[in-house]
């Protein structure tokens, strides 16, 4: 893909986060099979359940925009996700390896929460007003799904582990 | 490296931060370079100081904590500066180049930000009042930087390139 402009360079974060999310559709069902905490694996399992209506969403602008929903490869979120699967196979203790997929977890919402807010940023620059406004509820969703991990981290995981 | 408890875990990361800075500090300047915007390359040049700033400061860290400084490789680092440096390439308006290299920026600066805030929060279940004091200095400076790259979006920068 050409990026002349910053048409084509919202276009191109665009097919970056539907491969990121399409990803993280596959990532996280692992990720809450080898979750030992109940409450974490149900927050995994929980914004799987987003996540799916975050691709849905990417699918629906991709249509305002008249354009074909594509997945560009990112190795960002490739790099995220391998140092997440990494982890998931060498840690054997299983609060240490909650706490892992906890801090793996908030760096994919980080990546996330980078890409929405640039991509808003340049919808609204483009005019772009009723795609800005679709992408901003997802951005709200990958805070909160954030924070939960924040709250889990901070609870009793991380105090067994230690 | 073997990651047995929270300790193990944080130490790894520790070295996991470390690798992403260094990364950071020779990927700064070729950014400030590549930038059109004045401000912008100020910008990066400002945050190169603060990035060498960050690793002393890991570098104190290992020391209070008696290990040797050493930087385990980072995918997610590592990708996030890869998609980076593709786009400073192959984009050729420079407008539309700043404002993808602000992109790439805040990615690295959110990367950074969760690693930091997980350390932080795991240093301080450890026990290690001291040692999280240092690092979210560093967060602190990790979350400013994000917001100056925030401010040049929102600013002449993007709507040029629209």
């Amino acid at each position: 893909m050409k990026i002349e402009n910053l048409e084509d360079l919202f276009n191109h974060t665009l097919e970056d986060v539907y491969f990121a999310e399409t990803k993280l559709v596959k990532a996280l069902p692992k990720m809450a099979k080898a979750s030992d905490s109940p409450a974490l694996a149900k927050a995994f399992m929980g914004h799987l359940e987003e996540t799916k209506e975050h691709v849905t969403r990417l699918e629906q602008v991709f249509k305002m925009l008249e354009r074909k929903a594509k997945a560009t490869e990112c190795p960002a979120i490739k790099g995220i996700l391998e140092e997440g699967e990494e982890l998931m196979k060498e840690v054997k203790d299983p609060d240490t390896r909650d706490a892992a997929m906890i801090g793996a977890g908030q760096a994919a919402e980080h990546y996330e929460i980078t890409r929405y807010g640039t991509l808003i940023s340049w919808a609204t620059l483009l005019g772009h007003k009723d795609v800005a406004a679709i992408l901003d509820k997802t951005l709200k969703e990958e805070y909160a799904a954030d924070d939960k991990l924040t709250k889990l981290a901070e609870s009793r995981l991380n105090k067994e582990a230690a």
